[in-house]
């Protein structure tokens, strides 16, 4: 899910309430150059306590199931456990700035808190992704691992700093599907001029492979099936894909996904907001995303198990894994491309190198771990 | 993990400290009968706010990493969201009640909280393991989306209820390996009679296979390998297995382990000191929970893989699987065990049945997202 998919997110509402933001935008006047349109603190009163509120703009349609209602959820924990003295308002995308404003907004302080993918902002700092995701890179559990317990945390603060915003983690993904097909790919030459719906660093790596990738809107996907228009589309994963009624038109389904391994959300704090809390509000703020953080983690998972049965036993889908060649061809295709971000300058490649060294550990452990224990397990069972 | 384990860690302090509790429990005079020995609630001040002062019991020795560090930050998270009004004291195993008494001191009000593995009262209700870790049963994640989002927590709050305690997970060991063998099992037949250290259901499970499960406190392991006593011994994976030094005497470590795919470790809360609890405070407990459950899913995920790796290249370490008839045979003896435990009683088949429809979607996306996305991933580098 990177720009192109959220854009299509904001278009559909993945299957919710349909697109969002357009009355909301006319109740604020959006000025981000001058700052403090969504106001940095206003101080009120509850009573005998002081009340501090605060905005966070996210990049999340209105009611988006997964991300929207993650980001719905901190601020709802921030107010709880701060008992109330802070107050967390939050702005779906285009309610007071864009989708891909947000970055910009909490920077130079026009609203306090944002919620979104970081490799949304690559084109600020080419070393975003590697917070979010990149193909063959990082799980869920891996960049819990990485980020807090193997100096990504550290990087990363350093990244942000330079545009005042403190980030933390804010949700996960989990592993994304590799997308819809409408005939089986049996080998890497099928890949050859196939049209398909996938977009940012994902489809840098199809286009590598031979094949042709498209950007798309989610909301022109299905259409673009049935028409012809394209052969395949990748979109999140069954919980999100189910709603979007892709089955119907191209019943392969490939998985896992290469491109997205577990999309890390981030929530960013802008720094004289952050310096301005008390130590004690400090820690709602870091507990509560790795609250929410654990809550997705779950979620994610619960719901694609439940969704992916439905497809599976309900609607005939015929789940299929990518051909091994095609695999390592994409494997191939993506070391380049990270190789190509950690060129760009020197914290971008003391970035790539420490997540380099922290995946080639943690992919010996995950793959003899939790991932040879699934496939016991599926054998056993 | 289980009791024997625990106790076994409770001797050797896995590599950190050694035994804990023989001076501390001369502090207090423990009289669990008599309630209000630690104190449910003693209201005191700090500066102008009133400060509830909390007693967390634990089963762990002091300083264990892990488990020990992950009730120590709850402790200390707690304090930290509350901005001091909630002091949470923590309390080793030994210093006020054993290890395995804490469970009674949290029902019957002479703790007010515990940090414990569930599956430790399996005594007192046949079901409790479920909550922790089930051969065959579910990893970290799953337990995420299980007990938060699957019915879970809503089973384990009516099982707890039965003893004034309200439960919440705590923390997560993740995937625990197999074992240490001298040599190697290349089939079911080889288990025929061998020794192995394994306690618990697992040890149950082994000797359904043919084989001759031993429980022994962790610090005798090293000793009995050397001696030939036994063939082999499992005790939890890279990062606490290191210290024991294992490597030098049964090189083959066998992995991933059948018996705990994802030990969730539990936070009991005395039923009256909850429902006297704030709202915000409940929030607080809750969130810090999660956050340090997060936190240790990352922790474990890092240091196992960086054990794993030192063990692989410095210590020549043989890293194998258990052969696919011998998990078969080990599956059907788990099923055997669950569906036995689920014929306990009305809410134990319940949370059976609760259980093992979860982990049939779960099995099925786990196996083909994360799964497959690790042998992907293995390949394609």
């Amino acid at each position: 899910m990177d720009r192109r998919t959220l854009l299509k997110a904001a278009a559909v509402g993945v299957g919710v309430g349909g697109a969002a933001g357009a009355g909301a935008a006319q109740i604020f006047k959006p000025a981000p150059a001058a700052g403090g349109v969504v106001s940095a603190s206003r101080p009120g009163t509850a009573g005998e306590r002081t009340v501090r509120r605060l905005s966070m703009v996210t990049s999340w349609p209105k009611n988006l199931p997964g991300l929207g209602a993650a980001a719905d959820r901190l601020a709802a924990l921030i107010g709880q456990l701060s008992g109330g003295e802070l107050e967390v308002r939050v702005y779906a995308a285009g309610e007071v700035v864009g989708a891909f404003d947000v970055f910009d907004a909490v920077s130079n302080g026009a609203a306090d808190l944002y919620h979104a993918a970081d490799y949304y902002w690559q084109g600020k700092a080419a070393a975003y992704p590697f917070f979010t995701a990149v193909p063959f890179g990082l799980s869920a559990q891996e960049q819990l691992a990485w980020i807090e317990w193997g100096g990504g945390q550290d990087l990363w603060n350093e990244l942000s700093a330079q545009f005042n915003i403190i980030p933390m983690m804010g949700a996960n993904t989990g592993v994304q599907m590799g997308g819809w097909f409408k005939r089986e790919i049996t080998g890497l030459s099928d890949v050859r001029g196939l049209k398909m719906r996938i977009p940012g660093i994902g489809g840098e790596v199809w286009r590598a492979l031979g094949g042709a990738a498209v950007a798309m809107p989610g909301g022109e996907i299905y259409g673009a099936l049935q028409s012809g228009l394209i052969d395949g589309a990748e979109w999140v994963g069954p919980w999100n894909d189910f709603f979007l009624g892709f089955y119907r038109e191209a019943p392969f389904y490939y998985g896992p996904g290469f491109h997205e391994p577990g999309a890390a959300l981030a929530c960013g704090v802008n720094r004289k907001v952050w310096e301005s809390l008390r130590p004690s509000d400090q820690a709602v703020l870091r507990a509560a995303a790795q609250a929410v953080t654990a809550q997705s983690v779950g979620e994610f998972h619960h719901q694609n198990a439940a969704h992916l049965d439905v497809l599976l036993t309900q609607h005939g889908v015929q789940l299929r894994r990518f051909p091994d060649d095609l695999a390592r061809a994409a494997g191939e295709a993506a070391n380049d491309i990270i190789n190509d971000i950690g060129a760009s300058d020197g914290l971008s490649r003391r970035i790539r190198d420490s997540f380099l060294g922290a995946r080639k550990k943690l992919n010996a452990w995950s793959t003899n771990a939790e991932g040879a224990y699934y496939q016991m397990r599926a054998s056993a069972l």
